[in-house]
């Protein structure tokens, strides 16, 4: 049984007809040199999927959109408008469409950007948002299939916090800390590394956005550009209250660098440029041209991973 | 209860931040000047709603393309590629992923065009289409908020075909002639007039694609040019099968031209240019500057319609 990535290699990437544009589908974006270098990005959001069910209307569509945004991060990006695409429930009533109104709202209104189409449907489902969005200013030859051995891997920021906010929504558990309602807040309103995008689209040799978990994406990276990685957990960034639930044994490592969700950037950067990296930014391990994942413990044993643990797959 | 129409109005209009590339979302069509007059439209389908429950996948996807090029037949455009946003049901076998894919590549050759990119999400709920498509070589005056006083009001072929296939299909009787053949293809595997578009855009003064119903439409165009419009049954082209249905009492004309998916093209002209209108093309009524549609019945009486009758609305 094919998976989505199997899906789209095997059989949708044939449908591209080589033409460059749509970068044989292993990027988040298409990249149109004769539109002004327009980028162009899909994203789908639905309840129950990638937003637990029930949530607010105003938090899935403002969410949506984020969430489309973020792919433009990888390319230097910034967004300039969206398409949306809602399905929408049968039962939906004023007030939902009044909900999806105030959310799209403000995310437009974050980014200055603005509504340039879409569609309305009605089903029996539940609220799924198809967003595209167009953005300019990218650097083409971004992308994850660039990065080289030696190469050293860095992330935006901490990892595990959204994975961890999903946890508490899922589990339903009533949220009094600070902590924990910013970990969920993590979570249902991504914050889109638009301006980081942009100040290392200039030296990164390749960029991926975590959105499916920071192994997962690492090996995407490294797959797509045919080279391994060495990464060290020590190295990797975590927020005081991920640390806080590492040591109550709720949650392990691994959890957080395969839970997904984080919308970090996960960048290469060539060792020569290591004072150009960002001060907010963290180096975690090094690309090898050794096509496998080499994922170091705090007290650098290597870990015995393999394909399954690299990430949830929405599909 | 806000319906379809009224949502984008009302709340979703004012996020177009009164940009001129989203149209004020009167069209079906974003047109982007700084962008090598780009023209985009999206365009959902979702099976159990615009296609019967349990179509062949290849059917499902090939119809979604065809619908959402449609679009761009409005503009005089010729499609480009598409991005497809794809959510299946969970139950998705590796049949499924064969099938979508030759609909996709059957529509794309069609119309040489290529898959750009998409997104794919497993979901509870049935197939769920959403593209994207991008074309070119627009007349941006065009759309349809042009028409004026005693234009000619035109259609491009014979009304109520693809209705009348959709009847079949949903009152699954087992279908033994050709004409009936010929009535489900009609809905299934709809013919966008994209070369018809581009012949009529330097001289029709407004033009939308009858996907909701010709008196859905034309109350569309006639509300969005502040117009009206007399309009003759007896001038509406109706096909021999079509006629028989009628000729049997099994449907009506109103039956037939509120019943949508016909995909033809409705359009305007300046009286003036009458000898430019497409031998293939139907003369059916005339714009008026009276805000209302009069409708002529076959012994030219005026038909008492109002707005529950213009076509069927999918929200």
């Amino acid at each position: 049984m094919e998976n989505e990535f199997d899906f789209i290699k095997n059989k949708l990437k044939p449908l591209t007809f080589k033409k460059n544009e749509a970068r044989g589908l292993s990027d988040d974006c298409a990249y149109f040199d004769n539109l002004n270098d327009l980028v162009v990005s899909v994203d789908t959001s639905i309840e129950g999927i990638h937003i637990p069910l029930g949530t607010d209307l105003a938090i899935q569509s403002r969410r949506a959109v984020l969430r489309a945004v973020s792919d433009l991060a990888t390319f230097g990006s910034s967004p300039i408008c969206v398409f949306v695409a809602m399905s929408l429930p049968n039962s939906s009533q004023q007030i939902d469409f009044d909900k999806i109104t105030q959310g799209l709202r403000k995310a437009l209104i974050e980014y200055d950007i603005f509504l340039a189409g879409g569609d309305i449907t009605k089903h029996e489902g539940l609220a799924i948002f198809s967003i595209t969005v167009f953005g300019d200013g990218a650097n083409k030859e971004l992308g994850r299939n660039k990065a080289k051995a030696e190469d050293l891997i860095v992330v935006s920021g901490p990892i595990g916090d959204s994975f961890l906010g999903l946890e508490l929504l899922k589990n339903k558990i009533s949220i009094n800390s600070l902590e924990d309602k910013n970990l969920i807040n993590k979570f249902l309103i991504p914050d889109p590394k638009i301006q980081l995008g942009k100040k290392i689209k200039s030296y990164a040799t390749s960029i991926i956005d975590i959105s499916d978990g920071l192994l997962s994406e690492l090996h995407h990276l490294s797959e797509n550009s045919e080279v391994g990685a060495n990464i060290y957990i020590k190295d990797i960034p975590f927020s005081l209250a991920a640390n806080n639930y590492l040591e109550a044994n709720l949650y392990n490592y691994i959890d957080l660098i395969t839970g997904g969700d984080d919308y970090e950037l996960l960048y290469t950067v060539d060792p020569k440029n290591i004072d150009l990296i960002d001060d907010d930014s963290f180096i975690i391990g090094k690309i090898i041209s050794d096509k496998k994942i080499n994922l170091y413990s705090i007290d650098n044993n290597i870990i015995d991973i393999n394909n399954s643990s690299f990430g949830y797959k929405h599909f």
